[in-house]
């Protein structure tokens, strides 16, 4: 394999974004096996720096150049205003230059894989951009219909159903179509992106109790178990769980992945127990994108303070994937 | 003070509430400050001591007598076909005849609470009762009509808007008048109850990331916001907060509640961070009922292995909210 490439990209240039890029940079942007990019602005990159010192050779560049002289290059992104603390239509904007440039490198394969810093759907908002958010993006650019939100972490793998839907709309986004579409992207991925040859795969249900036999909703019984037992994938799966029992009892430990109904059904568990350290990774996609689960945290924006683990942990969680690609090919 | 008078009931006879009775018995049934009402079929409650021994002293009684001459009274129901690991017809009429004989009690004040093993709704519905579970009964029976679902442990005390609803109505339940009904029981409830003289309340969004601004959903805007900032409650209310951040930043350290709005939202933490000893309170009736947040537990029924944990801590929880409410009376 030749020397793999990363790009981290700065995120709401308002939040704590461009200092846990560079906090994580200090710790592997000497790594010799690897050359990093970072999609960012000059201004942005050095006000960041009064509080976060380098400890990486950097050079700055107009343009991709995969021969950049130095372990890390930043790649100019146009100045836009900082306003530290607040979505704003310039910290909108300059979160969409940064995506857009890494997501077209990787498209074009000059990029291994894309670690993405958060982003403000407010400030897009404000920017005109009508995207919600990263999956989005990535999924219209690479002309992706079946990509799937997952979340990574030694304890537990989840996946959702559904993303950023508002509640009442829920139950209508569940069909079997999509049910079978997304177990067909996950078993794919936990194979081949995450090596798991036979994985089993654990499915919650969407109301109380599971729907305690059609007495809570009936979902469970029209929809998911039929879904399931028609799904003709090469994987294990079991459920619908009734969601309160299955993390109260600790049954995904039983798991390689589980597979919720809802955004706050598996990411109310998943950050509880991961905190600081869970990572957010699109399954489905031709190009390899992960990125910390948390969000902007304009509170502490340029404090210094911010902790970068989970950025870390989805560095680490991109170079995994990429090697199991590799591998699994 | 009198002695103290508490009534357990058995559930669903084909679970494992018998059991955890006579466990949690078996620990306080000697304590000389009380006198405790145990309703239950004699064959049951046979059945049940050849697993678990007990070690408290008994007689039985077809009727209630404030004077019985042993410290745990066996309440006589009828007999009913026992089916270890099922729902049956049986098992949900002798739950259902149980829980009311112990609201009877209650509400004549011959108990100074009751403390409820877990029952099936399926059960109850093969034997044709239509409620869905305990609070629904005890709200009838009491003719309360502002009741609220909550959950009692010494890391976090939470409540339901919602209770046993299927996801696709959640939306048009959350109402003005329902979020003010509901911090009415739960602010006198944690004044008198748990005599919390100034408490501070956190409420929940509905939707992910309470809704972001209207960008997924509208109710955080169109009715939960205003409903708060109309609220005229002598209480601290805050939020409302993003689900899963709440959680990850461990907010509920901050609040003597947290308020919300359906089943799994709060459960699934609750649960998770309460393992085995969660207990369940309905706020806002005339009677004092506390219960342990586990299920019947089919699989593991007649066995002898079930962890009666959260029963005892329900227990301890009707005995606080006894004294408290004589001390704030």
């Amino acid at each position: 394999m030749m020397m793999k490439k990363y790009l981290f990209t700065s995120g709401d240039i308002n939040g704590i974004g461009p200092e846990i890029v560079i906090k994580t940079l200090n710790e592997i942007g000497n790594l010799r096996q690897y050359k990093f990019y970072f999609a960012c602005s000059p201004t942005v990159f050095y006000q960041t720096c009064k509080k976060i010192k380098p400890k990486f050779k950097f050079s700055f560049s107009e343009k991709y150049n995969p021969d950049s002289p130095t372990p890390v290059t930043i790649l100019k992104l146009k100045n836009y205003k900082i306003s530290l603390g607040k979505p704003t239509m310039s910290s909108g904007k300059s979160a969409y230059d940064s995506i857009k440039l890494a997501v077209h490198l990787a498209i074009e394969r000059q990029i291994d894989a894309i670690v993405t810093a958060p982003i403000s759907k407010i400030a897009l908002n404000k920017a005109g951009i009508e995207f919600p958010g990263h999956t989005e993006m990535l999924a219209e650019w690479t002309k992706s219909k079946n990509f799937v939100m997952t979340f990574l972490s030694k304890k537990m793998l989840a996946a959702l159903l559904t993303i950023h839907e508002p509640v009442k709309n829920i139950s209508r986004l569940i069909t079997t179509k999509k049910i079978h579409s997304v177990l067909d992207v996950i078993t794919n991925s936990l194979k081949i992106d995450l090596d798991i040859p036979q994985p089993k795969i654990a499915i919650l249900g969407l109301n109380p109790h599971a729907g305690e036999d059609g007495l809570i909703g009936n979902e469970e019984k029209d929809i998911i178990i039929p879904t399931l037992k028609s799904y003709a994938g090469n994987v294990l799966i079991e459920g619908p769980f009734s969601p309160d029992a299955f993390f109260a009892n600790r049954l995904y430990k039983n798991y390689d992945l589980v597979l919720g109904m809802y955004h706050d059904q598996v990411l109310i568990p998943f950050k509880y127990m991961n905190f600081g350290v869970g990572v957010n990774y699109t399954a489905g996609l031709p190009i390899i994108r992960t990125s910390p689960d948390h969000g902007v945290a304009y509170d502490i924006a340029g404090k210094g303070i911010a902790d970068s683990s989970s950025m870390l942990e989805a560095f680490r969680y991109a170079n995994k994937i990429v090697n199991n690609r590799h591998k699994n090919a």
